[in-house]
């Protein structure tokens, strides 16, 4: 098949390698032109426009995006919508709010263009490899389109989940999942790093890895992460996140769903910002007020 | 009533002036002399030893310990084991661990010695002007010292709230219940400081205290604060903990009462304790593992 | 001074009493006419529609609405901002989000027509007897209302926060701290209901509403509750929430505050809407596969 | 090796067959006479009573404990430290509190009798197939069983963590991480579940088995779960536990490791079992005192 890809990142360069992989044709555009020229040399063609992208794809064309989540996926989908025509297929394969892939799926369809919203996990090497992805779209659009998510898959990681905006919703709540298996995890290895025991924390997740009821990729990696440094002496406990984490939470109190452990998760990566916090002023502040307690001075 | 009081510490001092301003003769004793002769110079009778102190009373003496919970209290209760006499009175008036007061009842009623357990609540000007007490002990031993708690608590301010042991757990409760109380006040603040608006914290906390749902003590509290330290700027926001609130959370637990306001509040505490965190460096760590995401180096 | 009063429910029928009391005079409308004429025959001046309120009071008109949050607010200001003149005042005194406060004060703002946001504590009595307003808007429009605030609220309980929007913020946060404290109090006593101990929930109230770090309104009412049925065995434990809690814990998301005791608070309010949960089921599926723990079936 | 075992319900019976399969000789006993004779007829050596399996076999001898945690185990390993001889070795490997084992391992130890702590985990299946097994226990008696352990586990499935001690303590751990895994996937379900999407629950936890950030046993139990019963119809969301999620919790106050996420997984488990809870009806009862909103009567 023919698919125009735009967005080569990290993640979008990889699929497109994926791709060329399994013998699709493939217009490769981003804003980094040395991007556009290292996948040309690679068998795709470049485009160095969107328009140009638009006008080497014959319709029905097929538009697979890999840009940022947010203002430049609006931007590109508004600016698809002026250039596309009815029966176009537009792909959203970065992580956006699924709130904003209803929107835009029904942006499209004014001009008669599917939209298809696409969840990707599995990591750089997974794009490159074989994903997991968890799509959106009318069954009708998934139908002809199928085939490439199949090739840049692993076995058994597509699933066609549901209508547009199934896709990215279910992929938020993959990543809330994520969050608290994450959290979790780190939790048992500081109650281990406290205790009165001298564990080998690379031992602990091989073990845990063979045979035990919390085997999984992300022990996995905790096995490598360890065996590179083995008390992750050299970096700072700072854990960022990137929206969805938050989008989850989010979603559970719209729907009144309690999701303690997903937002204990998101919260303590928000502490985990902070070296001193304005909560712990105010109750250190008060110990002193009533109970005479000391109150460290900065 | 002549009343032995162990244990001159910022508590203890406050309650044996308190005492003697409702003319009770009071036998004073501390492991620092000092205090036991200041004491001595406002009215007291002094004792340098627990000995002294139990010589210096007739029987039923009562004897009243505002000494650390812990080891000291346990120190203390089996010296007055052997030297009191069948019909004598102990009153723990420290934070004691409810399970410590339950077995010092039963190892002292062997010797027929009465043991009543003092929740006080109310802070250091609350021993000197007229506390909150919870006791727990049997109500005919209770009737006989009565009247002690009534003069030295604020009117109302006194409860026989069972057997021996139901007035420490009810304090302990009570503890919970702060901790919980002041986090929800300190995230509040926390909220408002990092919000748009520019808010004058103790002009907050004053307006709150004068027909809100939440007024409280602890606001007035608040408010005082930050009429000391209008930003908190001086000092930093750890906050220490003794005892109770995790005694709180270990009840819930044996009871199976989820309390996740309670827990939450105490593991906050534990986390500003911290300047970094094992959890943190873990999920970080996982996190580079998986997306390729920077982690921050020491 | 001359107000317009729209919306006559338990919280605006008192405060038209309470603006009486104080000799305004009060032009006042609502959907329920009988409302109005109640209040009619208390001395206010009564309008049967939004146009014949507008038209009774004359320029710079101020009119207070006291009708609920969301759509019927939302409907009452669009409806004002096309009948009411530059310089004219509208007081938002309901439980709207400061989102859509800050929305308004610039809809009105093309037109010359000033917002004050007014958030409202101390329930339907508070209304009545005297409240606690934290008031948000330009310090020269509230230079020329002032009086109306201080004379419905009780001493020190009016407060000039900022500028729009902030009043309604403060108040939410006011609403997610009470979330926090009435959890805490709730842990507290649930504890104690299955602990070994048998207390008179209602005297433990009271000593703790005497002299304690936990005196508070919401202990009193904690009393008062507990006065009336002594185990509460007439209700059930349903913890419905009316947003407020809800835009808190999103505050506290979009601005990376970790709030869990007022997150934990809320999701134990839908927790208890519910008698069962997907969550339960997965895990107890989860512990009958791996362990054969047995399952309770339907 | 000729080794005792001690225990044969579905986990220590599946082990016997796991040893035998191995050509170990295995005495087993039990207080259920038929497993005995169960195992009997596979080709274990079976003993009637604790001290028919002491003297079955011969010094130093290796007995393996498989009963249930508490009080149990407690009563058979104190009648062991009166019939084995210094140089023999007792092994528990049931779900023990590793505080428990400490003090055990010192009162073995006045014998000269071995301890070994072995947690076991991967179910009933990892008990016959290959488990997973943490073992604590001084280096050269573990050196002299190794063999056993090696010969029962999955490969890479055995690990020795330490001195007596580590090895119930690194499973207690290991259950922890397991209870927030188990919540943290059930709560991502629960919102899927009241979403606007309608999902296919056994597609999408294979899809995230396939390629997925969060691939794991659990997600596969997962699937096999909802494969039986693909809304989870028949059961009921009643989430029991078995002391080790409790005790991870109770060590992370110990050590002040804020670990809300485990102690939430917890805490919702013990909400589970409540119809109605205490802290939801005074919850309602302060709503009801100060804003009037309806309690649901009984």
């Amino acid at each position: 098949m023919k698919i125009g890809l735009i967005g080569l990142g990290k993640m979008g360069y990889n699929l497109g390698l994926n791709l060329l992989d399994h013998n699709h044709e493939v217009v490769v555009n981003d804003v980094n032109t040395d991007q556009v020229k290292a996948l040309h040399s690679e068998g795709a063609i470049p485009a160095y426009s969107i328009e140009e992208t638009v006008k080497s794809l014959e319709g029905p064309r097929v538009i697979w995006l890999m840009v940022p989540a947010g203002d430049i996926t609006e931007e590109v989908v508004v600016k698809l919508n002026g250039l596309l025509e009815a029966g176009d297929i537009v792909i959203d394969g970065g992580n956006s709010n699924y709130k904003d892939s209803l929107r835009r799926a029904d942006l499209l369809k004014e001009n008669g263009i599917h939209f298809v919203d696409v969840g990707t996990s599995g990591g750089v090497d997974g794009a490159r490899e074989g994903a997991c992805m968890m799509v959106g779209g009318d069954s009708e659009v998934i139908g002809q389109i199928e085939q490439i998510f199949i090739d840049t898959t692993v076995e058994n990681g597509y699933h066609h989940a549901g209508e547009p905006g199934s896709g990215h919703f279910l992929k938020m709540i993959h990543n809330g999942i994520e969050y608290g298996m994450m959290q979790s995890i780190a939790e048992g290895f500081d109650i281990l790093e406290k205790s009165q025991f001298d564990y080998d924390y690379e031992q602990v997740a091989k073990v845990w890895n063979n045979g035990s009821v919390i085997r999984s990729w992300l022990m996995e990696l905790t096995q490598n992460a360890f065996s590179k440094d083995p008390k992750l002496d050299e970096i700072r406990g700072v854990m960022n996140s990137s929206g969805e984490g938050k989008w989850t939470v989010e979603s559970s109190l719209d729907l009144q769903v309690p999701a303690p452990v997903i937002a204990l998760s998101l919260m303590m990566r928000y502490r985990s910002l902070e070296d001193d916090t304005f909560t712990g002023k105010v109750v250190a502040a008060l110990r002193n007020e009533f109970g005479g307690h000391a109150v460290v001075k900065k």
